[in-house]
């Protein structure tokens, strides 16, 4: 399927970075989710990142929903949002054209489109285009608020800086909401900046991991085998640029730990089965349990960063050493919460839907 | 695709725990793969593991071919193969059809098939269905093979001890083939060995993260959006049981790290472009870039564990204390590493089919 | 997707002729479906027609439900049935191996897997393969009977002989329901099979048109592009065996007529909204509208004939000439309808289960 | 899937008749190939049809090539074509928000989207979303082109008057290619014109069959079952609105035909393999035989006409009456074509690469 992922809700990529636009399809969509172009506008600013911290390239993305709207609501046929590019610098990336980026696509593009993809500024591999991403996930989101799921982001940790866990998810999601820099520690939020700052200045970049949380998520979605949530969402996870790693629940640290310690054990409360921990990440065999989703993704550095680095020339297969020049952000992680956010929001409403079809899960169908 | 995964070739499971047989079907791959059963054999012990260490339901797996061969090769067509289920005790579950097992799948399955299910076992999302999974997954380990792409997996780290590192992959794969215990350090194996058999003794369990490498594996394969080579393989692997996290190449260790660090420095060597590092896994911008492939697995200590644990009674609706009576897997890791192969080795046969062609990507087709 | 189709419902085939045995894996339904062998049996024995009018191999189907079903409902699970292929002489095959049997797949197989696929008896391109479809298929048709939608398929022409058109759609099917030559007008019956007699005797073929009923389809379920009931539908009965055309409604037949005759008008009747006449086969803009769904296949004649015919031999690619032994089906139309049913009701049951989740359709979830 | 077709190559179409604008992507076509914009344009010309046979709304399609293309040629990435929308007269549709259409999908739209659809125009189930087909599958028949492939599609009846057969069909199809009313003889052409005015004076429409040859196929391309070449086109054809019909080779004929006159003998021809007669339309077991594929699809009267027809208010629930008024097209047999030749050129493009891989089958990759 490529450039598209899902199966009853699914989105569609396309653009360059250089090209006239970018956007997104979103297919499968109930009818009838209100539209809020308002939170398009701030998850696709939150995309964006603050002035200090991130790249030159800052203008408002002058988003369009070309499709799938009617009188404020979705109509339920594809959902479409363009995205067109604003000045763009070719030249600056024609000189770059032969030198590959080292950690960059640049040379598995090559590969793999036999040099005619479009090298400028990264082409279709560019991190811009998941602006049109974040922006039809705003709409996937709301329609996942609508069914009383919601979901939150932020950065645990960003250059051996830690923020605190996660306490009363509920608050804890309303206070990340329109937040720029996801911390809900604000003094390791300042902390996290300076070390990004410093990164910066001494042309080096810095990587974070990132925590999730969705809380609302009924028991029972999700499948045994190949389609079980932790592997739908890794799945469109592992597109959001420079994620690593993806790990539910206790992840990696619980290949440490024995099974008395991470078993989740279980009682009723208030008539409704709860686990009294949450090592599951919400998730046992592959389906949820009702409890909160957790996860965490790991995102690295920035691989542009303005320190010489080894490469190679494509054209003439020789070594050569490169410095990418101008302003590149040196941290993305904190970014790469609005793409995490809108992903994880798509593969959520596809899962619903599948268990419950089009419009099943929804409060007001 | 519930239970289906796969585009150019697919892999389908069924099957449950006490029924008459599991089984998987793999279909898509190239006509005229040898089928080697000796292999099909090795690999089904290899996940039975090791008699002191695993659990005593032992027989050998009595699989059966039923399509898909001929002659000693594949035909092109869909290749079933079939394991009946032996012995087993239902009686020994029946008991147990309310109690719900903490951090297994009998209340998420209670959820999602109303009750339905069989429970027997674990049913449907019992372990034992990956035996079927090997199996098919032979073959398709064959089929890299013969297209000059090999895998192996070690077992790196196992209830707080470490394995060494992979020095020299071709190497180390070849000295894992048909090591029942995977580890590069004997010394390490036996300790962890060790530890598996004090939490035996302690009715307890372990858990472990295991480390896979691939060589062999052309530039230009996988996608850049969705079906990066990260995203599908993640996507297969959390089915395997007890995986709560995924990593490639530096993984969640890139988060505390700077980009001058983690960039894989590029040169030209004897012709061909390498990278100097590979924190990057092998991918990057999710394709393929001609580097071995790396990743790992955390596998969570077995849920299945003889002390006392608090759960729920499904049916009246009341907590209750759960004591999981017989002999159960104090680690299932090391066993593990046998289902990762497989589904490895099916992901990479689907993503070298979607760039290649059925056949174009083998040495003689 | 190859040799599994569908999404929500999805149904997966394997096995050859002369395999040990075929198979066929139905992955998505709903949980609590009963499941009637007897019914199984039933459909099996209406595809493999009756004595005097088809093939030698005419032993009962001995199928296994291997998993899926506990307790005499379906699991939600992977439903999977098999069928040990009984006494097959391979011999008479094995000197065919090189001569290509025109109009079967015995050259295009050659073609796709150079050489190795299993040429007994056609294979995996067997008919004998749709044995498994009909098995699964039964249980599909039952799940829809449960959801209040029925359907049944007649042999609307044979040979020249013409069936009346479908009456009271519910009568007619429950009519035709078991009936091993279906046929809504006995005596039209009689002349068709007696057209059949006379074609074997000249040891030549017919073929025919069957015509489809689905009654108790809600409105509302389908896509405007590419996933359009008819689409959905025509891709999966173009794997029947010897269909060559698909026709929803009015058909062919629109094409000469004007819109003014051909527009179904539309009345209220008892609250419900309806058309007066049903040119529309049940579909507007490739989605339900409530009416009931009508289509029709043509099936050529079966190519197997004991006529001689001019051919090649693959391995020594000289022209020859082959007279086919054995006794062969002289019609295999009215044998297809078993599998048209089959196939019909798995794929209304992946469309249903698209538009109203696993479970939401199902009278009693 | 919805909304995307295909597996290696896909398409997504997006928009609504009186949205801003409608695109269509396409993804998983070869890097290389050479996009002619006036190719393009020219396609859409023959989708619109000519002015004195067509509807008003006719001004030339402002396309804009928006992604995947890259100093002249396609990249391998997503190419995404958009067609801003001109003028349209919403208020003119306003009045009809309540009235169905008989035979149109305003009433299935309703019941699937629950009244949150656009219902101007038909929205998303517009006849002209298809032009984003057209212009994508210009990019597609290239690329086959380019493969050695060609195809061509001729109006074989039409109210009646029939076209001439195929003859010589590269000559065939060379003439067919830009010939707006797409007729091999062009004195049946002039019939045609004039029964489809008679009709439009009449206040009513007619239907045609639709003829499509494609030369230049390799054996072995498709699958035994479900994505037999049949199912994969029919699949894509039904698509293209008031298609209600596909057949393949000999089609519904064959029915009442014996199977020593419609079996296709074989024999060695210049060294290759070819059949005596082609009833199988090029495919045998669902896999191409290297013969010129042939299909034929039904395509019913325009659903628009003025007379009056009968209907239902659907916001009141009573019967009413309904002229359509405006100009409408009294026949788009004609201009299906082009929607034909692109979703054919599309299918082609994905199950070559399916079976080839992503450029195994360019001449020059």
């Amino acid at each position: 399927m490529k450039n598209t992922f899902g199966q009853s809700v699914a989105v569609t990529l396309f653009g360059e970075s250089h090209g006239p636009m970018i956007g997104a399809v979103l297919d499968g969509l109930a009818p009838g989710v209100r539209v809020d172009e308002d939170l398009i506008r701030m998850k696709l600013a939150l995309r964006r990142g603050g002035a200090a911290l991130s790249t030159a390239r800052r203008e408002a993305d002058p988003f369009q929903i070309v499709s799938g709207i009617f009188e404020g609501r979705t109509t339920g046929t594809p959902l479409c949002i363009v995205i067109p590019n604003g000045d763009t610098h070719s030249a600056d990336y024609a000189a770059m054209r032969s030198l590959m980026r080292p950690s960059h696509a640049d040379y598995t593009a090559y590969c793999k489109y036999h040099g005619f993809q479009d090298y400028r500024g990264g082409g279709h591999f560019s991190g811009r285009v998941t602006a049109a991403l974040v922006a039809v996930g705003a709409v996937a989101e709301e329609a996942l608020r609508e069914g009383g799921i919601c979901l939150g982001t932020h950065l645990l940790s960003c250059a051996d800086v830690r923020d605190r866990e996660f306490g009363s998810l509920e608050e804890d999601i309303a206070a990340l909401s329109g937040k720029p820099f996801p911390v809900l520690d604000e003094a390791a939020g300042e902390k996290m900046q300076a070390e990004i700052l410093r990164a910066r200045e001494e042309g080096d970049s810095v990587g974070g991991v990132l925590e999730t949380a969705v809380v609302g998520l009924p028991a029972g979605v999700g499948e045994p085998w190949f389609d079980t949530v932790e592997g739908v969402l890794a799945h469109i996870l592992f597109s959001v640029p420079a994620v690593k790693g993806v790990e539910f629940g206790g992840g990696f640290r619980l290949a440490a730990l024995r099974g008395s310690r991470t078993n989740d054990p279980m009682r009723v409360e208030n008539g409704q089965i709860v686990t009294e921990t949450n090592f599951g990440g919400g998730i046992a065999g592959g389906i949820t349990n009702g409890m909160p989703l957790l996860f965490r993704c790991a995102v690295k550095p920035t691989p542009s960063i303005s320190l010489p680095q080894r490469t190679v020339n494509i054209e003439t297969m020789e070594n050569a050493e490169l410095s990418i020049r101008g302003r590149h952000d040196p941290c993305i992680a904190h970014r790469a919460r609005a793409v995490i956010d809108a992903v994880t929001a798509i593969a959520l409403c596809d899962l619903m839907s599948q268990r419950f079809g089009t419009d099943g899960w929804r409060k007001n169908p």
